[in-house]
């Protein structure tokens, strides 16, 4: 089932499956990609009053996304992003988490000057295991229309 | 040299070191983490108009956070960051493209409650070889005060 432009009406949720990160995996991007203290040292973060490590906010952008991702909505569709807005990070993630997104069609628009493609807006909500948001953002997105 | 919440005065600007990402680097983020055709199959993205492969948004992203941290200059202050806002792709990364980030410091607010801190906004340019933007978004971060 390919989905369209089209397809993505106002008011549409989609729900993606879950995913747990390890505290193996949390170490391990956060080394690469964001080393602070109370992402990657189990001891330093201590200091840091989350009670342990917890994961990169970066981390879950990219594993959010890629849930919603791997649903198979725009895959066919997907023209790219122009951007994201309103991106928070209200709870921590620690060690054992399993997070999960829903995603809420806020706005869709078809283009004026290119006739086979349209611009979504989404709303995403990263949720735990407990269904507390601990991530969410706006994120903008181009679609291709149906082909005729 | 650590620097503290006091250190960001508004106006005040940074400018990282540069890296360059490779078609190799490109390839192998998107498969983990942004598996769009544009990203990950060369054949594939003949059809995008991109002219070739382009950098997953997220990479472009996580790379510019690491250069800035690699600055050090949040490194002892950091408290985290409550979010991001208004993250834009105005122009595609390609392989081969070089990378560096120029902070500026926009917005700096002592914590009305927590006299240990201040929240503080900083404007994040990610510029290429060419010194054209490719990515900019604003982002809030969470700093320690001076010790007494």
């Amino acid at each position: 089932m390919d989905l369209w432009f089209e397809d993505f009406t106002v008011g549409r949720q989609f729900t993606t499956a879950g995913a747990t990160l390890s505290e193996g995996q949390i170490l391990d991007f956060a080394l690469h990609w964001d080393p602070q203290p109370f992402h990657i040292d189990k001891e330093a973060a201590k200091d840091w009053g989350y009670g342990g490590i917890i994961a990169s906010g970066f981390h879950t952008l990219v594993v959010a996304f890629r849930l919603f991702y791997a649903e198979r909505l725009i895959n066919k569709c997907s023209l790219g992003s122009p951007g994201f807005d309103e991106l928070r990070w209200p709870r921590p993630v620690k060690p054992g988490d399993t997070l999960s997104v829903r995603c809420t069609v806020v706005e869709a628009r078809a283009s004026q000057s290119k006739p086979d493609r349209g611009l979504i807006r989404m709303r995403f909500e990263v949720l735990n295991q407990q269904g507390e948001t601990v991530m969410d953002f706006t994120a903008m997105q181009i679609l291709r229309k149906k082909p005729a």
